[in-house]
């Protein structure tokens, strides 16, 4: 048989485990062989590939990344687009996909599989947000790289008497500074699913102060105050122009550092950790998962299992059906909010 | 209520998480006042205290080892050992204990419960061999710290043609080394569970210097080989004596990488990683699921849900019985060690 | 000899291996007692100290920040400050000081110890930009979180043909940035002493898409583009105010990325280091410089050498007349900054 | 011109950042061709040669190892190796060599320029040992690593009430463990210049449990007891034979655990390093040095500075004779081990 493969959306650390997982078992278990598809969904859309060996697959366990570079190009956008992919399919002689992606890739996959392209998933999005699976990889890495931002931040914030404010990447789910926050001992976390209220956290500071230790504050980047009055509240504001005319979109850390120091009257910094939480060389656990979902998802190509996506429940890997592993949302739920708060009080 | 805390056996990386997470919660939820018993069973045995309040758990999130101390004294090996256990409590005016520790402290935790002793169980152990839990803390550090040694070693093996060894954790199962051989890349992972066949490995040694890449081989200390005839058989050497007379123990992995280089010609070198698998800063998994653990395990106090040990199952933190959890070791089963033979082969 | 020790201005990793070596060695060879003054210059103004012995420097190696904690205050900008420190002193029975810290707090040394007060400085200066001294401690910390940060990157970059901007320390000069562009192998680094060509920077990433390989621009904070007329120059804006009325100072990164957004079309990020560069564990070379100066600093003050300042020369540490330790600022001169350009075309 | 490119000797981060340095300046601003040799002076001896461009050293800057592969050939114990060599580097129209390597890799080359042949050398040693430079790469990612290391077993010596005895590289000179014991806040660093004393180790290892804080010791592989009589000694043993019938050499780390466990009654436990510390990627340090040495060497290529050594002094990179350079081994003085004693008393 002859599979293609394809990465799409966001990069994450583990997307060349996956990848490496699926040539090593599918040559050597099933005798399959590879198909390279550029850039997410482009490539079959454009019938644009690469070699995919066990040549290819060499040293890039450890890599972040993927070598078969990455897009957010939606076929289902495009005039005909399903159509062309079907043609570059059987004109490359690919049988069956195997889509490693988060919700969009994997939304494309699950109406394919309905139009009865042979197509498996892969679940990845380094926010943890993909219901049907404990954990994906890659947030275990972006866990480990916010917490160890702030165990640093810990020192000067100390030294300098200063609040510091961690903004984290979480556009929808709060699982990253939720776990960041937990593992590094930040004062208080604050995720998109709770909006926030600012003069409760301004309180919050001020009594921190009191006992002597600055406070470290996690933030989503989804993260929203409460509506409120104008007294209170804080008015989320986008859209500013800067002086290239450019649009310029605040992010919520910077902002948050400036009403903090606003309205306290101490120093506040904002930290952005941006794409450092998404680049580099996996955690030992992320290559775990990631090669696992590799294993599994070749497997279920050699069982014609189609429209399937892996996922891990406990310390199995299992499949479930695209539609339902990409159907809702998994958001940190009040309970889970609520578990830690005695360290964010 | 007046709660006491011990943590007994190897030490392990998220201790302190848990004795914070403890501490934190029972002060500020339920009210309790704490107890720090000293080095395992022997604080309560001799009744050797230490202050344990909010105070002394700042800043030990991040910090590896255990602000109690350790041991592996067992008070039922010991004449009278748990009335004094017993009066000690008492005149100590503790009312529960809260006892962290692995197969052995919480043997003695399961046996104080059916004596009547309010005892709650936080599970510990590097080796992840407890059954009743996904994942125990201090296992993802060590497979971590194992992974990044791996990682380095890889360059070396490839500069210089050279066989690599490397001997991890593991006296009865061979988690560490099998995640680690996965996540670091590894062309072997020797474990307990499976006897080793010298021959075989060797062969693929050699077919793997044919292909032009060095080989890792990943050990778990407790790896044996198989019961075989002198010719093809390796023979496990113990107790010889050096020259000051002392018994000398001589590892699997010096020993396999010596028996490596007899029989294939090629140069090899073991790299035994010992104790810096168990010490420092644990991972954000670790200090995410220590955490956990201690705040479920302060709530069980305060439910009188006695003779309960935590676990991890899924993303949930439930009890379950002592008795239960402790019952056997969780083993790499045929089926896990099989999953990722592809790499191994 | 009762001797006073104080840490200010921006913290840096090694402040608190300075203090312990000047408190181990002290006590031990010299049979000083010490007295820690709080908060900079802040300390002796107002009398505020804290106990320094032995014990308070446990476990302080490996830590960042400074357990002294620090400030930026001037006693010569405060009515009657130096009389109000020389009283101080006197009533704290402190016969010598030991001054931590950058340009402002080793200015104020300077002009003491010209006033007859028995001082001695360390240098501390994470931009590395103190003349008189070889390396400043700190400076190799920054450098390599820089370094780890833009290996991250590398993959984002290639996997999502991106441009990334890493804006890092560096007010005045391009240290941090020189040595991590050279050791993260950056396609471009923009520094303070060398105004910048945006024009040019733009063909560069335009010639470097065409290779296929996403460039990454390390800048520093302090970097500004040349003067140019209206239709190629860059702005460099500030004092903006955002919706509350804040001042807000759009960084050079931001704004860096947004224009080269606009002016080749594609995407392109910054990334903020910021504080994480200055917090947190020193490197060994951080730890090994810090102690060294600690213990040289101790041994002048037993010699009476009043107003010299420790420095690095080659692996040596010798002592240095405070005023010329200070006179300028050690910038990247334009041989050095030539040295790497075949990188950076 | 076309310049051969050799890698000799031990492997060593930084390798690759010269050869890489080498590369890009002599093809941008020389317009040299390369030739590379595979393993050391093997590579021209055999005429084993790999191409080596720009491509070929793609991503190779913070890989460890050398992609040019490292042997311990010595063509001058070799019947006609030197004339072969000549030969081989005629037929292969290389007009010059840039030999990067240790005291025997830059032997050879100083031989070879005073037989005529066109060479320059790049100093490398992870010991450090090498007089004519202040320091070599790879010597700062080793003293990290081992700082690490011992950064991690602080919390077991102190969590367990034992003796923590780390072995670290350094055969001849102690530059290792001397900079890492003091970094890591080691309690005893042993170095091959100044045979210890165990009688002495064993009381220092005594007083530090009365006042409560567990021992780390760090010894380099090569140090030695003072000799002495039977009583009090430590007698060095080698040559023991294993089952196998394999000469056994234990390491001095392994054997001091034994002893002072022997001797003191506590627990002690030895870790032994090994080639952690010299594979995978470099410190920024390390490469930044790497780098200009590279820089440097293609330079001296172009002047025709043949029979120089690269060598860094102070912050600048200079060119010395080969045979001056690698006249002596670079030893810790007894002034510069001394000056850390307080802390090792």
């Amino acid at each position: 048989m002859r599979v293609g493969v394809l990465t799409g959306g966001g990069d994450c650390p583990g997307l060349n485990a996956v990848i490496r997982a699926v040539v090593r078992k599918g040559v050597a278990t099933h005798g399959f062989e590879f198909v390279g598809y550029r850039d997410g969904w482009k490539g079959p859309l454009e019938g644009d590939t690469m070699q995919l060996g066990i040549q290819e697959c060499r040293g890039i366990l450890p890599r972040g990344g993927t070598i078969l570079g990455s897009s957010r190009t939606n076929p289902f956008k495009i005039d005909g687009g399903v159509e062309r992919i079907k043609d570059n399919l059987a004109s490359n002689g690919v049988d069956a996909l195997i889509a490693i992606g988060g919700e969009d890739t994997l939304g494309v996959a699950t109406k394919l599989a309905d139009l009865g392209v042979h197509v498996v998933g892969v679940p990845k999005t380094i926010d943890n947000d993909l219901s049907g699976t404990d954990f994906t990889f890659g947030f275990d890495t972006a866990v480990n790289i916010a917490t160890e931002a702030i165990d640093r931040l810990h020192t000067t914030a100390e030294s300098h008497h200063r609040v510091l404010v961690v903004e984290v990447m979480g556009r929808h789910a709060g699982w990253i500074a939720l776990h960041a926050g937990i593992a590094g001992g930040a004062s208080a976390v604050l995720i998109p699913e709770q909006p926030f209220d600012i003069e409760a956290l301004c309180e919050h500071v001020e009594t921190r102060f009191k006992t002597k230790y600055a406070p470290i504050i996690v933030v989503s980047e989804g993260a929203v105050p409460q509506e409120s009055d104008g007294e209170h509240g804080m008015t989320m504001v986008s859209g500013e122009k800067d002086a290239f005319g450019h649009v310029r979109l605040g992010g919520i850390g910077d902002r948050l550092a400036s009403e903090i120091e606003h309205r306290t009257g101490k120093e506040a910094r904002a930290v952005v950790l941006g794409h450092v939480q998404r680049g580099g060389t996996p955690t030992a656990f992320d290559r775990w998962l990631a090669t696992r979902f590799g294993l599994q998802a070749v497997d279920a190509v050699a069982d014609g299992d189609w429209g399937t996506m892996m996922a891990l429940r406990g310390t199995k890997i299992i499949r479930v059906p695209l539609a339902e592993g990409t159907a809702e949302l998994k958001l940190v739920s009040p309970e889970e909010y609520a578990e830690a708060q005695v360290f964010f009080g």
